[in-house]
């Protein structure tokens, strides 16, 4: 396993070696993650221009090996003194010191105090931007990870199922969301890949809706959305459901409407296929329903390492869809003092010939009265 | 409620006149909070040098009256076009309108990247450095926080004490932990204040451990460190038992080591006390029983709208205790291998006159077996 992320490590490598810089810094977590194989809190990676370091404010575990080469991560370990707190700080010492002219760092990421405080230490060590360049590595999945990336699918499907088989009517949408929640850690989740939304009423089919004490009633729209964090992938999922025998018409009439968007979203998802055609092929049928202002400034957004990732489906984002990028679908219209309807789905993109875009959640699509 | 809003506002806009810019703006979410009485996600908060101005990336609730003096607030509620998407760089654009010539920006809060979008915007405003006037601020607590700290520590108590009257043995910290998280919401938490941390046997008494799948077994230390966060505010409390029928005397001997470091930090505490002197007093009672190398490089912190806010109750930390400054008192040892204790609790500095330090967290730390 280690083997890939060195891999990755050289892919970036050539990448700064390219825009001219001898080393780069890497801050944002799921980045080291990505290129270390875990992050310890506040740790940061640094690339070249000799070896590889991981530096990290305390030892991983109290490990005893720091400074010392970790054969299988194929990283230092490095635990800065007191002196240099700040890894960040002391990682633009260590570059200063392997002779490093030039350090590319993620000024996205790191505060204005911080990039100060890294800039004083080594004056003429020249800081460059590495900007988005590990997340541009993120986008396209390996085959392992997308195996999480089911997994993680899996288990937010197992948990939702088992929700609904118990009893709705009554109950608080806070204490739906921490169920959901455990269920998703009885089946194997490391933890909630996001807080769990759950809204009840006219609360329902908001995007991102905090859970509230509103306890759901008879005639309801449910709509819930979560996702679990499988050694460290996030998938997502979301569905509404009518409470009750049941469905109002207009409760009918709106729920075929986000799903039929919601299913050309998905039925443009294709290598090759532009982010903002895929925002289209859903919106425009939201749209054609006259519901084109209640609809959110995007349709879905990738997912992996973070819950939110590249590429975003949205009007003006600019770029194409390539193999093996998972993505959410999700679009959902929440009219004010009656609520909504919100479908979600993770699928992977895939070549026709290898059966078009791959659905993670798979739990039922149909409206389901409960 | 909202005079007191209104009010810590003119004391940041006094701090930042006495430093000669005419407007500030503040980004880190606690500190947005603070000022304005609510944090929408994203939302930045921009004041002077006319009118105070919260800026949101979407209108709160789909609330249709941005643009307009929200009476209550005394807030202008701004939802910026997608021109300026980003409500910070907005909010420079504002500022250069109203006529500012200087602007004071969080520099510790903002990233690189974003402090140059919102430079570019207007390129005759001097972005200041706000620094940290409104963590500053935010330091002494009023009785109205105080309050929200005390319902905190007192859910987190409640808490706590139903899981110690279930069965224990066989249960995993990840169940246990999630089941305490579930009692918070019970007991009227809006949710954790911090990811609950529960650690058996080798993990007992490890600050921040995440729990794993390891189950509860007899002689084990079992160490809980939980919180609750009530209208934002965050308690905390930690507590270290032993399972089974007696304790080993190494167990007792550590525990009563850790309980007197626990209780010196905690005699420590009155206004005008030195933020190191409370970490010697407790630190000095742990190298005097040999586990000065084991100890976390700091005894305590402040809590409030943050887990962890200033004072730092640290070895290097400059500065001196003020009365309403609610802190944790927290030493722990951890010996590898075998495990550790640590005690935790959060209180409130007080003046002698009022009685010393007020304990908010009261659950027992006689060391329990269970």
């Amino acid at each position: 396993m280690s083997q890939v992320y060195a891999d990755r490590r050289v892919r970036l490598r050539d990448r700064c070696a390219a825009a001219g810089s001898t080393a780069a810094l890497v801050s944002r977590p799921a980045n080291v993650r990505y290129l270390a194989g875990g992050s310890p809190p506040g740790a940061v990676l640094l690339l070249g221009p000799a070896e590889d370091v991981l530096l990290c404010p305390v030892a991983p575990g109290g490990d005893p090996a720091q400074g010392r080469l970790d054969e299988d991560l194929r990283l230092t370990l490095l635990t800065p003194g007191a002196a240099l707190g700040d890894p960040a700080v002391a990682a633009v010492d260590e570059a200063r010191r392997a002779g490093a002219d030039s350090l590319a760092v993620e000024e996205h990421h790191l505060t204005v105090a911080r990039h100060r405080a890294m800039g004083s230490v080594a004056p003429k060590l020249r800081l460059a931007d590495l900007a988005g360049a590990v997340e541009q590595l993120r986008i396209v999945k390996d085959e392992d990870e997308i195996a999480c990336l089911r997994i993680a699918a899996e288990i937010a499907d197992q948990a939702l199922g088992e929700l609904l088989e118990s009893i709705l009517v009554g109950r608080t949408e806070r204490h739906l969301a921490l169920e959901l929640e455990r269920r998703l850690v009885d089946h194997g989740a490391d933890g909630a890949a996001f807080p769990t939304s759950v809204g009840t009423g006219p609360n329902s089919g908001r995007s991102g809706h905090r859970p509230t004490d509103r306890r759901v009633e008879e005639g309801d729209f449910l709509s819930v959305c979560l996702g679990a964090n499988y050694r460290g992938y996030r998938s997502e999922i979301g569905r509404t459901f009518v409470i009750g025998t049941t469905p109002a018409d207009w409760q009918i009439e709106l729920y075929d409407l986000v799903f039929a968007a919601q299913r050309a979203g998905r039925e443009a998802l294709a290598p090759g296929a532009e982010y903002r055609d895929v925002d289209r092929a859903a919106r425009q049928i939201l749209d054609g329903g006259g519901h084109g202002e209640a609809v959110e400034p995007r349709i879905g957004h990738g997912v992996g390492l973070e819950i939110d990732e590249d590429p975003q489906l949205a009007p003006s984002a600019m770029g194409k869809l390539d193999a093996c990028v998972p993505v959410t679908v999700e679009p959902g219209v929440h009219l004010p003092g009656r609520g909504g309807v919100r479908i979600d789905d993770t699928l992977v993109v895939r070549q026709e010939a290898d059966g078009g875009p791959e659905l993670l959640t798979i739990t039922t699509k149909e409206l389901l009265a409960l």
